[in-house]
């Protein structure tokens, strides 16, 4: 017989509260297969052990198959793995419906509603040392993960590797980057299933320190659709104390299977109960804007621990930083030579000329700040040891509290305070993680005293502790430790080349945004496609904010007169809709002030932009064509809009029902001129004011590689007189 | 030709005087052997190079051949190696006569006397990249490094290993431990170097966290004894940002060479020029008794930079600690539970009735310490998380600032202040360098607002970062963070468990003692051999000083009904010897309170006995054999004398040549009684009053695995009276 759940009583939205916990004991029915559905029963979740107690789950949507029957379990180093030999000594159901408020985020409110199932797994065969496997169902796809109780045979282990299987129910297109232990920064590659072998060479590009797994393997957030239209979503929330999952890739049958990331010594996790693994999802819809809409990943993870949450912001920022890949005329380094150690007299060093941050320097970045009202500059390459820092395995490379003789931190610091302007503090470590964890107390109180309260940090290189992996245990935990230390110091935490994110900015609210991706600094060194950005939200957004550094205005990088053709591959205007298609509640206005000043109008779309939201209302998407967002500002009556394309133009259609009813609003228009293209004309605008009310629906065109950003704001009658409605 | 050294200008001891530096351009002499001699003329090094262009020494002390001609180089990854090629482009010879005083020590001040020779020696073939040995000749014995200036093309490079080799001249006797990444607490064998194959598998006995090296290798410091009576000592100064060596044994060939301890990848140190190896020392004597005088290493050592070193100060100590290995009564950890995990609520768990570091117990210690003017008490297990600390290759195990329930750091600690006591933080790291480094700041805030200025480290299990050893690079690094950053906060640190010292003390004279080898604890676990202490001084001790925790009264630990018929292998005479002759400026009294009340007479010894000193004077010598020391207490008119055998009876010759001519003084002898023995009767012992003078000389009577501890002092002519003059 099937276990159907419980009928739910009907949820009170938007407060917490417990809809039902019942815990059944169903000693009689071991062996025979446990269902659960979706609260809107469009999800259904079988589990059952197969032939020698082997976990088998199977997942549908709408009666269509989503992951036909796949194993579960893990290997163990130097102890009885838990593979199979399994007996089901308790299940039991319950259903969750209540909903939190995150501390910045694109909903004020996200509910958190699903139904649970819970096995208790047995061992007979080796004194009865059990496990859990929690499987919790939502409207929108599916959580589960391995629980290891505290009992007395099971204490400490070490896992070899995690065995969770993926069976999916054809050659579905796949929108993917190789497997790779230390890089997530992969360009995508659309294909399918089956010819990801052929092309995993191709796409496996250099990006410095980058370890491709060996076996075919895929990084998730897997992004893929099925022929007959249903949109899958593989990642995993909560990575804490693990190693991040890759999947490998069986391509003849359309299987993944979790593959970890090894630590030096080659094992996959070491593991103490009480304890579980993150969670693995599969977010399913047969739209591609549920895919986006989807929380399942934040609501899979814990509640902050944090009692004071108010120092935590979302900013607008600039910086020295942009001009460093395409300028030419200035860099992170203030010597000459190549070859600098800590402890040096760095004020005897011959300088090159083309140091970047200079107090000089960031007095002017600051006082543009201040004139066109963002939070925070920040200023790359202020601290010493930028010499000879990359590409060396080299440990001691940055202390985070010695400037460099020409950027006078103090001077700095008063200059942004009477301004009212934060300065960004940088701490690249270079992967030298263990140098940064021993610095890590003086670097935050450092911050403490001189007003910085943001940190971007970096892991450009191969990890110290050499022999560990950006993905793996070690620097997971790395990462946490380090967004916890600063918390202590009330310091936000803005980092980049670390793991993918899985949702762990509900938990450490600081961790205000990760980089984890191919960001728009590739922009100056090769270039994005121009579908990339509509693949992104996709995959790497599935998991958290990303600080993408969107804003380039400035696309044709010969007009720096420093030689080649780069080119960044958007419009003016598609950079514009990135502040609403790629989400973070701290947003970098990444181009050179000069190059705002150019062109003001459209600055002014940045100057306005929310980056934190009440609500998110997801118009239009597909992976690798096109996504059209609506978002209101948080606690405003203000709402933005952005809508991109890939390499094609279109013509969006942006609904606007999410507007109060009967009120008429100023929306203003950045949009593609007709004859831009990414490649060409691509700062070819226009600014349109119109007005518009919760009826309207807008085509607007998208040029090539282009798109286009709605700010919507209420207006007086005087203001409103002789716009168009439309 | 040979080049002959310079005649010495008569050096003026004990004040710093730089005798002369000479340079002299070779040119028109490379290819030739270069030769300088000791300023005694008793030693000779002589370099060239040999075919191919590999560079040569050879040493000979009173024309005798201490090492034959053997090559010198180092093997590099990923780049041409520095063995072979090379040609003489510099020779220079210099003299230096200088002296210093260390912070606390054996001697007051230290005569740092030698002839150095430097060559450089560039590789054409490699764009005439170039390496410089640099070699230093003292009376007792040479030292010499590879040096790598900056230069436009060497900067980064990785060893792969260097292949040092001491071509020895015979089938010496060598006092030896196997070779090991993880551990140096071996038991000692003594065999002829061709016997060490056979002997390997018998001596690599078990012990915590291991790693025996693959090839046939041994430890150092390495102590040799020729047929022809000559003391050879190999070891290595200053091991700073190296790995530590080990020495291959071609036990065929009496040929040992370098064997670098790997990191997690494999490699053996990552360099970056300007720098240098550690000083390879070759400590020469015909005399046993010059070896153990010798100053050689701590001369090879730089100075220390510390400004302000008045917070450094020699200890006595006792300590809630053989109680945890003998009386069976209590224990390091609180609860009774097997799993625990930082962050816990500890007041939860199952006391187990057996923890040690109560309060109430602390303050027993600190009350015994005060009446008995000890300096401080050592609290082991005063932190949480020693339910599950060891083996089990756990990152997160000590915080080292939460307390148990039953121990209030400041009760205990303003007892002690009221007392006039220190207490001796105690941190036990279990190997987890990463966790300790993350939170060392914090630790060491801790200790300075609870008031302790000295920490017990320890570092049983393995090593994380997984995969390095306790005597890689990288842990090399660790234990000299740690030195240094306990001296931003005024800490003394006395590690255990790490890497062999090296005359690290003298440039970071906090970090006061280690342990470094199979010390006293192993007297409850299985027993030190009677012969162990004698062969101590020769080989651990020649790095730096040993916290090997003497003072053992009650031997026979059957006395604690706990079963089984462990005893310590000594007498209790022998106990109070290890005083004067295992140097260290900080000493324990290590046993149980109760038994130091038990033995009044004795007990005064430990507690009259200095620990710092203004002189010392080897009087007898052989390695495994015995060994006899007098020393003058720092600044006091105060000598104390320690004797010690091995496994045999034998009569000490003891003299009192360093005393004041014409003046008497009171020696109280601690003495083995006729009867006893380290296996029976141990705690028989005599304690006599004598008078001696200059000129005694006294026939000492040691027991089999027995001592004997004199303290000399001036006395009143009605002391004196009825005192025998001996």
């Amino acid at each position: 017989m099937n276990f159907k759940p419980k009928k739910m009583l009907i949820p009170f939205r938007y407060i917490i509260h417990l809809v039902g916990l019942f815990l059944v004991c169903l000693s009689s029915f071991l062996g025979q297969a446990q269902v659960i559905s979706s609260p809107d029963k469009n999800l259904s979740l079988q589990f059952e052990l197969s032939a020698n107690g082997v976990p088998t789950y199977q997942l549908s949507y709408k009666n269509k198959a989503v992951i036909k029957p796949s194993s579960l379990g893990l290997e163990i180093k130097d102890s009885p793995s838990f593979m199979d030999g399994f007996s089901i000594t308790n299940s039991a159901q319950n259903s969750v419906d209540n909903s939190w408020n995150p501390v910045m985020g694109e909903e004020k409110t996200i509910r958190n509603h699903y139904n649970e199932l819970v096995v208790t797994l047995a061992q007979v065969q080796n004194n009865n040392r059990y496990i859990r496997i929690r499987f919790r169902l939502f409207d929108d796809g599916l959580g589960f993960r391995y629980e290891f109780p505290k009992q007395n045979d099971l204490n400490y282990f070490v896992i070899k590797e995690e065995h969770t299987e993926f069976q999916l129910a054809g050659n579905h297109k796949i929108f993917w980057i190789p497997g790779d232990y230390d890089t997530n920064e992969y360009a995508y590659t659309t294909s399918k299933i089956s010819e990801i072998p052929s092309l995993m060479k191709k796409a496996t590009i250099p990006i410095n320190a980058q370890q491709p797994i060996q076996e075919l393997a895929v990084q998730t957030p897997s992004m893929m659709k099925s022929e007959d239209g249903l949109y899958i979503n593989i990642h995993e929330a909560a990575l804490i104390n693990y190693p991040a999952m890759s999947l490998n890739v069986d391509a003849e049958n359309f299987k993944m299977s979790s593959h970890l990331t090894p630590d030096a010594v080659g094992s996959k996790g070491y593991m103490q109960t009480d304890t579980q693994t993150p969670w693995r999802t599969i977010v399913v819809s047969d739209k591609a804007t549920e895919i986006l809409a989807s929380k399942l990943i934040l609501n899979l993870n814990e509640p902050t621990s944090y009692k004071d949450v108010s120092w935590i912001k979302p900013m607008k920022y600039i910086g020295i930083w942009w001009e460093y890949f395409v300028a030419g005329k200035s860099t992170w380094a203030y010597g000459k030579e190549n070859n600098v150690k800590l402890g040096q007299d760095f004020t005897k060093l011959t300088p090159n000329g083309k140091h970047g941050a200079t107090t000089e320097r960031a007095k002017e970045y600051i006082a543009f700040a201040a004139k066109n009202g963002f939070d925070a500059v920040l200023i790359e390459g202020w601290n010493v040891g930028w010499e000879d820092w990359i590409g060396n395995w080299k440990e001691d490379v940055f202390d985070f509290v010695t400037a460099y003789p020409d950027f006078d931190v103090k001077a700095v610091h008063e200059f942004a305070a009477s301004k009212g302007v934060k300065i960004m503090m940088h701490h690249e470590t270079s992967g030298s993680a263990t140098n940064y964890e021993r610095r890590l107390d003086r670097a935050f109180e450092f911050m403490n005293e001189n007003g910085y309260d943001a940190v971007k940090t970096g892991y450009v290189g191969q990890i110290i502790p050499r022999g560990e992996h950006h993905d793996g245990q070690w620097m997971v935990n790395h990462y946490i430790h380090v967004a916890q230390r600063a918390a202590d110091y009330k310091i936000m935490v803005n980092s980049h080349e670390a793991v993918r994110p899985t949702g762990l900015n509900r938990t450490y609210p600081n961790w205000v945004a990760q980089e984890s991706a191919r960001g728009t600094e590739f922009e100056a060194m090769g270039g994005l496609a121009p579908e990339h950005t509509t693949i992104l939200p996709f995959t790497r957004l599935m998991g958290g904010p990303m600080d993408f550094t969107p804003g380039i205005f400035q696309t044709d990088l010969s007009y720096y007169n420093t030689g080649g053709k780069q080119r960044v591959n958007t419009t003016l205007a598609k950079q514009l809709a990135y502040y609403v298609t790629m989400y973070s509640p701290i947003q970098m206005a990444a181009d050179i002030p000069d190059n705002y000043n150019r062109f003001p109008d459209a600055f002014q779309f940045i100057k306005d932009v929310a980056v934190d939201w009440d609500n998110t209302y997801i118009l239009e998407a597909e992976p690798g064509d096109y996504i059209t967002i609506a978002r209101r500002a948080k606690g405003k009556k203000e709402w933005f809009v952005g809508g991109i394309s890939d390499e094609n133009s279109r013509t969006a259609k942006v609904t606007f029902e999410y507007l109060p009813k009967g009120t008429k609003y100023i929306a203003t228009i950045y949009a593609d001129a007709k004859d831009a293209n990414w490649n060409e004309k691509p700062q070819n605008y226009t600014v349109t004011k119109v007005i518009v009310t919760s009826k309207t629906v807008l085509k607007q065109y998208i040029a090539p590689g282009g798109g286009f950003a709605i700010s919507i704001k209420e207006g007086s009658f005087r203001a409103m007189k002789g716009l168009q409605k439309i």
